[in-house]
């Protein structure tokens, strides 16, 4: 989250939504965010969305994702918006939402569905699945 | 590719790895490689697999991929090996494995199924699909 | 599509549903809808709601999709509505969402995130990408 | 697997191969393999494979699976090879290929990546996740 300068914008039961500002170190050769940073918010902010709903000692993993780049990451900042579709006891099913800014208008840039594990007691756990 | 230090170890026709060295600013909290680091290498990888049977003149994109993360990103090196598995006229489809190295064992840390596009005579075209 | 009596309930552009009523050839071992059918309804109702913004004389096919069962197949009725995310020059990426009705009670069973490709001039032609 | 004809050829630890002949009610309109029939091979297919490794009074669900539709279903005999790449306490991870066979010729068809879900002591348990 550090080194992209990724911002926790708000925060809910099942809902999530983290800002990236423009830095060209995260950009690709024609100056637009890389798909690696537009997976990478797609993700973070779908594991704090499934967080949200867990418990406090829980941690939470990514599972899987699936994303589709729809257009290029042409822009100021990089919105990533992520809901809970489907909260189960072991698994919680995400869908992420990215957007870039430019000139005030956001427009989507890729959706993301993800899959997630619960980790209960084990907040510091390392490993997964 | 800069910013995480990826390094093309081997490219031939419809296949390429690449290898990032462990960094600490590319780690989460427990120091695993982020799983977007680990998305990163599985598409560019990829990229440059699919790249390598196009036309010398076209681009290529990600269109889409989807990512089982397997094990921890817990090693000292990241590797990303990628195979075409379909070269079709507009479209390639590829595989791309994801490996740790830690104490000499190389162990399966991700699977990656990606297709993406070729933009033919568009070597410096900036948009997709 | 008359296998399993899928009915086209609604069309239009950008949109489409798709109903399958109840049948127990399409059921496993518990008599829930197969995944199979889940599988096909989420993909036929996208396939129709790409066509929807497409040339007359185009044919559409679909590249993938990745779909998350969210919930079993138990009801009386299966609901596929896909929507089109992004319709590009080449590829139309679309969602679709599947639904089963149990005493008259809709429950999200399935979503899917699918990228279908437009084959221009090609109204009966008969192979891909 | 009534409906479809399906056969189950070969089943070893980690491994599962299943037969769909060819029968005009799975095709759509060009005589070819409908998706959905290739999407259920894929799936089921791994679903015995990920079985084959997990304890007798347990049963498997799919949790989502990606296919990619790689060339037509066109043949006498469909295919499906699945192999369990990472068999873990709770999750299994599986790849699918699928072929078709024609004039003697195997032909990669489609690939699929799937996640299953172990349910232990539910071998007629009838929910998921």
């Amino acid at each position: 989250m550090k080194l992209i300068n990724a911002q926790l914008i708000d925060i809910r039961p099942g809902y999530c939504e983290i800002h990236i500002p423009y830095d060209k170190n995260l950009t690709q050769q024609h100056g637009f965010f890389h798909a690696g940073i537009i997976s990478t918010i797609a993700d973070n902010s779908a594991g704090y969305a499934a967080f949200s709903l867990m418990e406090q000692d829980s941690s939470v993993l990514t599972v899987e994702f699936k994303i589709n780049l729809i257009s290029p990451g042409d822009g100021k900042l990089l919105i990533g918006k992520s809901t809970v579709l489907k909260n189960g006891r072991t698994l919680t099913i995400c869908k992420s939402e990215v957007f870039t800014v430019k000139n005030s208008i956001e427009k989507l840039c890729a959706v993301a569905q993800l899959t997630l594990i619960e980790l209960k007691n084990s907040s510091d756990q390392k490993n997964g699945n």
